[in-house]
């Protein structure tokens, strides 16, 4: 396909024609493309997302759309961001080898990124529906977040390098306008693409009603902006991993954009607590197993983290940023330093994952975690603990000393009667 | 002179014949080249400055040059920061009406800007230093601050413009390497450019064996290079700054980039306070009066910054951040929220003035305030008093409750034997 001809989408029909030129598609698939299976299974908002089976093997075709699949084309959205989600693919790659799928082909034309398939890894999120469990999620996903972190800021990038790539990733507009209003702001005014569980409306009227957090979130919204420390995922929800019974990889980063340190733990952690509320009304006699390997995920998440931060921090840091010319070649420790900023990494993941927890309920795109507990008078008391577990996260962060005093509110709002 | 022709550096003599095709330059010196009087009058660090006067009237031509003017072609340095300046001239000139010169040409091949000439405008530097006072300064400044902060942030600016912008500035690399290197890091270790007065000996290891201070450092300087939260003029001092005895205008902004709300007050304010402590040494009779006036002068600017800042607030927040949907429409104020970031700002502010104070007396580039005491026994007490002033704030910034407290710290060390 030449990357000269006008953007059409895909369809399951098509495909085969239209990418039979793709060397390394037919490659992993098989020469011939009729003898290609393909299926559209794109479950989320915004793509369509092919798997392409043949005689040698399977690879994933993910093609944007021009307008937020979710909402239909009354929502118009570029084309560009699989141009940015190949560029966060190569660098997440780069970052934490393994981490994320391999990149067979891109097409900037036609928006779409060939690429590795899969499997047999289901997305996280339905594994924690359905009470699996995955064998090192919690290192995985913690060094994950610590190497995209700490080697897409200037602690590790050379200055020049970092600033180019903020300017490439500053063309990403319209994506981020996404989360700063579905997650940042809708979630705190009665904004028109709302909904919630009626029964939540007490405690809906009194987060609005809280000019205080409503402060803290827009500061947040501020740093989300304009902090440009690292390069983010910038969705990294649990339907952006994909595991097996070992094994965690991340898809999907088309949010990428620079923004603070913390931003993908926090969110993380805000789908593994919204997983952790709502498991009463997804397990039986295994509730309480299952509850307490999720709070043991969130703290080996952050122990993780801090320990590959910390490596990292003494074996990498070779950027511009707390330069060893100031401290260890003075004889100096910069351990006071290296702590402060992991003490400014919490607190900045804490409120984000407190904000991430309200606009899963109370904004436009929901979790499945909640949304497949059908009976809303089931419904509306977890996620009425999960709101306001968020609340406490974005106005105590400075307070909520560590993982394990975190984990000890979660089960402290698991045992409230919040409604 | 077609803008394709190749880079070549003016002199007094080609002057004439190269620009005479700009007509607004023509019509603001007078038609004919022949009858121009042209001076270089360049006494900064990076670029070359004509004066051009004639029959009509003056224009300034300011060239950019290849490399560092204050350390030569051994220090490159990118034609492209006209480009920079050219567009923070616009920028500033639009967001303050008045408080630049005015652009008549700008050719980006030649790295030049033809703009206004101010007269009888002198370097605010340079007035202090003689004792001289401008009626108005403080309002003049703070509001110029404040004016620039908030309608270059997206507290005001659309977020597709600000991004954009972003982009734009992040192209912007060896000027702001600059400031990274000579104001936040060589200052606190023995750099190869680095000179001081030798007798301050025992304070400079003092700052240099303080942990604490350099973390602060270093974590302003990741603000710095990550926190892009407005356009800053980037060199604000005192040299940056030309006045009569009842108007003052901003100069130089090549060093604009996308940065913290705080920084551009901070380092003007840093300016002030080595005006305030090298005055001994530069005034008589009148030596407490005139001090007296540098510290309303600090006083007055943060309370025009911070009245401008809220009038805007009230008036111009319309960008996407503290949006009047969550706070004013819904019947709630949004003063705390304004008091909160008006706090971040000057908790910023002065650490950055902090740092400014530090690397004029300690990295390459030091200020005439200081460096026309030639007695050396007179000069070093003054710069130790500076220098300690200067680590108080940046490990203190969070305990000074206000400009008044700030300017009786000032007192204090002005009043003591720190050598």
């Amino acid at each position: 396909m030449a990357a000269t001809q006008a953007y059409e989408p895909l369809s399951s029909e098509s495909l085969g024609t239209r990418l039979a030129g793709i060397t390394l598609l037919s490659e992993k698939v098989g020469p011939d493309p009729a003898a290609w299976q393909v299926r559209e299974v794109g479950d989320g908002n915004l793509n369509l997302v092919f798997i392409v089976e043949g005689p040698s093997g399977a690879a994933i075709v993910k093609q944007a759309l021009p307008y937020v699949r979710l909402v239909g084309d009354s929502w118009p959205l570029p084309l560009y961001r699989a141009f940015f989600e190949y560029h966060a693919l190569t660098r997440q790659a780069a970052r934490d080898p393994g981490s994320v799928p391999e990149v067979y082909y891109f097409d900037e034309a036609q928006a779409l990124i060939v690429m590795e398939f899969l499997s047999p890894h289901v997305i996280l999120r339905r594994k924690m529906i359905a009470g699996e469990r995955v064998q090192g999620l919690a290192d995985r996903m913690g060094t994950y977040c610590a190497r995209t972190a700490f080697r897409g800021s200037e602690l590790s990038m050379k200055s020049a390098d970092k600033k180019s790539d903020v300017g490439l990733f500053s063309g990403n507009v319209e994506i981020p306008a996404i989360t700063e209003r579905l997650v940042f702001t809708d979630p705190y005014f009665d904004a028109e693409m709302n909904n919630h569980t009626p029964a939540l409306d007490p405690v809906v009227a009194e987060l609005r009603g809280d000019v205080a957090l409503k402060t803290r979130v827009q500061r947040m919204l501020m740093k989300f902006v304009s902090n440009t420390e690292t390069m983010l995922h910038g969705d990294l929800h649990t339907g952006s991993i994909m595991a097996t019974e070992d094994e965690a990889r991340v898809i999907d980063p088309e949010f990428a954009q620079y923004g603070p340190l913390g931003f993908d733990i926090g969110m993380l952690t805000a789908n593994y607590l919204m997983a952790y509320f709502s498991q009463p009304a997804h397990r039986g006699a295994d509730l309480a197993d299952y509850q307490a390997w999720l709070l043991e995920t969130i703290e080996g998440t952050f122990a993780a983290f801090e320990a590959e931060f910390t490596r990292l921090w003494h074996s990498e840091r070779t950027g511009m940023l707390y330069p060893a010319s100031l401290f260890e070649d003075q004889g100096q420790s910069s351990e006071g330093a290296l702590k402060d900023l992991l003490r400014e990494i919490w607190t900045d993941a804490l409120t984000i994952c407190g904000i991430e927890m309200h606009r899963r309920v109370l904004s436009l795109a929901h979790n499945a975690d909640f949304e497949d507990i059908a009976d809303e008078a089931a419904r509306a008391p977890l996620e009425a603990r999960n709101l306001m577990m968020g609340r406490a996260l974005i106005l105590g962060a400075d307070g909520i000393t560590d993982a394990r005093a975190l984990t000890t509110l979660a089960q402290d709002y698991n045992g409230k009667d919040v409604l």
